[in-house]
């Protein structure tokens, strides 16, 4: 099932692709340098066969014990999950593990910039949603936890898709950083 | 082949076993965030069996694009490569490879602290070498590339082996980071 979207080019592919590429974009244009990390592999067997590089036969997929992505901008440390909802009304925070809450409480100590990348895929918005929103609404003791859509509207920073970058997500974390100066001044 | 070390528990760990040891240190202590990243691999492929969790039979190692560990410090970006060597006169560049170098200039233009924690196992000592002084060496027209321990000993800051963390390489970090700020202020 594929909803009628306006756009053209982006048809079809997954918002780590969309990030993916926009990395790409940034790092040939030494605007940042931010990566994927990639899977976690546990490796079982491994055969080193003469003349020929080795191979793995036999490995498992690991839980990842941090956040899709991480890199440096403008002396800034970077560090952002991407989750895509085909929700229209709210966002489900089951796709979120504790420990990945824990690694972004653990980076904002640091002063890290965390944020999240939400794609609402049925109408194609998409939102730079700070961590510190996901984190209050996750240790919520709901049953069904999620975040309703105007609440991730009121908190977040909504991005104007593209040509190059795909996703401009770097303006926005521009915006977190300057709002970051803001409450240090006023609160310290 | 075993030297006689003067250290105790640490006989026989790698260079990498001890970094991340210091690393779960630092986190566990909220002094930092940083992880070793996952080695790439490409999958080839995959099963699916019923009632069981997925299990990769086909896989290959992928040359890291990177360096090995990044991440968060007092709201720096740290990222860094962990080299061992058994010389004890010079360290040799033939490990590093173009795209890890392209990789700590980018960094670099980012205002990244970018280093290397060099270990000569034979004599026991660790260093945290800035990545500028790869950098320049790594592009010398030599066919040997290395490094003079001399020359080691005069761009870095040596470590003091101690017991928690094991390599308490975020003091040298404390250092290249004061460095760098009387280096701005006299350069700009
Ligand atoms: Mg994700
Ligand atoms: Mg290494």
């Amino acid at each position: 099932k594929k909803s009628n979207q306006p756009t053209f080019s982006r048809r079809g592919m997954t918002l780590e692709e969309e990030i993916n590429e926009s990395n790409e974009y940034y790092l040939v244009n030494n605007q940042a340098v931010i990566y994927k990390k990639p899977t976690p592999i546990q490796i079982v067997s491994v055969d080193y066969p003469k003349r020929s590089r080795a191979v793995i036969k036999e490995a498992y997929f690991r839980q990842a014990s941090t956040t899709d992505y991480n890199g440096v901008y403008r002396g800034y440390y970077v560090d952002f999950e991407a989750k895509e909802t085909k929700n229209k009304l709210s966002f489900p925070l089951k796709n979120f593990h504790q420990h990945q809450i824990e690694h972004f409480k653990r980076c904002l100590l640091q002063d890290g910039i965390c944020f999240v990348i939400i794609k609402f895929s049925t109408m194609n918005r998409y939102f730079v949603t700070p961590a510190s929103l996901i984190i209050a609404n996750f240790e919520h003791d709901d049953d069904q936890k999620s975040i309703k859509l105007t609440t991730i509207e009121e908190a977040s920073i909504e991005l104007s898709i593209g040509y190059r970058p795909t996703i401009p997500y770097l303006d926005a974390v521009d915006q977190l950083i300057k709002n970051k100066g803001i409450k240090t001044n006023n609160d310290r």
